[in-house]
């Protein structure tokens, strides 16, 4: 590991933003002109590595399209450039992030049909497949990668095959997981797969981007319903002059190619998924000892995040678990799913089980300061 | 000044992203969690920080509005959250900046007229008037400040007056004036003026906000066209919890609370408007020198950035003049105006008069490389 975190800080234990490298964070250090040669360079860097991460190439067809904003900003501009008038969507629901994807389709008048599941359980392929076939004027399925609401992973490969035999375009939200989970986006049969640079790639907040197929990124031109998140547009830019149409985060693209350069010395997105296991698997045996039960059953819960229920305990308050926390210097996240009372634990970031480790023994602490007793639950 | 520019990077004469201060950027070297106390106290202190450069207070009924995205994301949320459906926008027009916030009124199918200006010469209050008075379903005056295109400057105050005389509201795109120019949005009648972290207050790109008078901003509530430029839903989000309601660019934010105090060090918007105006003198007639005319008269031009020229000289390329300063570590900016050859050259971000005569010498070294003979204009 070449790279080591800024001292001091409090460690992010969320789903972003993350705490990322001191180098990540020193690549910000300069000011580029947004036209400059070596800026362009950059976002160039930035974009082939991203489709490396994805498993594919333009040569293959795909084409990597950065956008400013937040993560949810990228998946505005997907839904709201790709589907036509004309269109409806299907979105595959389990979780907070899949029902965003729908009040934005409601946002635009999109016409949107929601298939739901429970939060603590995947998408299944065959509902997806039973609506495309009872309703043949879906042209688009989006559905989300690891719904960061629960930790819950759903299956891309599967409900990807699924669409595409049913003749649909398909827009995964891989927000949390793209970088961290090995993945080939046409394998995966994905047109639009949106993340984020704060998220498992390990750069700071400030843009957005989709791994687009060209033919699909190509259907888009003209339907955009916004000036600034126009996917189409905003590529034919990139094209034309290797710009960013409007002012780009010239330093959280610094880092973000710093960031690129950084997993690739971890071994890539496999050294990264290892390094994640190990944190999700020292903190699940951790908070397993101390007796918290976790919402999703273990064969549909993903290494990103992880939400433990409230403890029984009457003198559980979630405000005081989480002050104790970040008094010590970790920060955690309340909970996100609507039928039980959860807090949610990030595994991502530039985090190690040593960090894990010191995080449960503040947990630990806290539950003590709190009169609660550790009551072993079975890691299951 | 407690702050200096990082060594090595070339100097930016540009719209933006500009040069900062190094210590704006080692603002950025942390990583806060976005929910964080110390995170929201930060967002707390931006949103204050910028009523108070702008004259006015929440006590006077004003908010700031901060957004993800660059400067055009914020224009896009107020124009497009502002209109309602039955509205009808009316834009006063002398550059590109003011002919895309046309455009984003089209896009979203917003009903617009536009009223064109020269591109050397500013809006017309009067015009303004006439035109308000030709047309009663006119319900929203659109205007940019300084316009970016040529360096003319627009009198918001007097446009201002006739707009809210006539009973309209009233929108100021302040892009690249915001922080170099002493104002009041109260005294300018300005419902909703836009700006961005990377100008002149010498933050970095990752987002931009709208000082909105409350009352307006409220009448927004339910009128926007997407989930994310949705100004009203940010604000409201912001008044709730603290919060962005979508990842905050942590990082851009840390570097522009820091940017705030080196200004207020600086002596405020005077301090600023006076290096900025000492810059401008400095470019003025040292330009004036080796024989560059300027686009916009000298009443109209603002201290901003200025566009010259090409020299009638056959010998002159803009591509070599621009990559031969560009090697000298002085970048420039292509022009932008439609009926003249020009190209522009900024006097804002942490550049001082001694970096004006640091390009004046580079101008003459490159234009002696290309065979070009100064030939000395009459300062006007």
């Amino acid at each position: 590991m070449t790279s080591s975190r800024t001292p001091g800080d409090k460690l992010l234990f969320t789903p972003g933003p993350l705490t990322t490298s001191a180098t990540v964070k020193q690549a910000m250090l300069r000011d580029l002109g947004s036209r400059d040669s070596e800026f362009l360079a950059a976002i160039e860097d930035v974009r082939s590595g991203l489709l490396q991460l994805a498993g594919v190439s333009q040569e293959l067809g795909y084409e990597t399209v950065p956008l400013q904003g937040s993560g949810t900003y990228a998946i505005e501009a997907v839904i709201s450039s790709a589907v036509p008038a004309t269109g409806k969507l299907l979105v595959a629901v389990n979780g907070a992030y899949g029902e965003r994807m729908a009040k934005i389709a409601e946002v635009h008048g999109i016409a949107v049909e929601v298939l739901s599941f429970s939060e603590a359980s995947p998408v299944e392929p065959n509902a997806v497949e039973a609506c495309l076939q009872a309703d043949p004027s879906i042209t688009h399925v989006a559905m989300v990668h690891c719904e960061t609401t629960s930790g819950v992973m759903n299956p891309i490969a599967e409900v990807g095959e699924v669409v595409v035999s049913g003749g649909r375009s398909y827009i995964v939200d891989s927000m949390s997981a793209f970088g961290a989970v090995p993945l080939d986006v046409r394998d995966c049969r994905v047109d639009f797969l949106v993340s984020s640079a704060n998220k498992c790639i390990e750069g700071v907040p400030g843009f957005a981007f989709a791994i687009c197929r060209r033919e699909a990124l190509e259907s888009c031109r003209g339907q955009a319903r916004s000036l600034t998140l126009d996917l189409e547009a905003q590529w034919r830019g990139l094209e034309a002059n290797g710009q960013f149409r409007f002012t780009p985060p010239t330093h959280a693209l610094l880092a973000f190619r710093q960031a690129l350069i950084e997993l690739e010395e971890e071994g890539g997105v496999e050294g990264r998924a290892a390094r994640y296991g190990q944190n999700h698997a020292r903190l699940r045996e951790g908070m397993a000892r101390l007796g918290f039960q976790e919402f999703v059953p273990a064969e549909h819960q993903g290494p990103i995040i992880t939400s433990f229920l409230y403890p029984q305990d009457e003198g559980f308050e979630f405000e005081r678990f989480y002050d104790g926390l970040n008094q010590r210097g970790f920060v955690i996240y309340p909970g996100k799913v609507t039928d039980a009372d959860c807090f949610r634990i990030g595994s991502i970031g530039r985090l190690f089980p040593s960090d894990m480790d010191a995080l449960l023994s503040a947990v630990a602490e806290t539950m003590q300061d709190m009169g609660l007793k550790p009551k072993s639950a079975a890691v299951t």
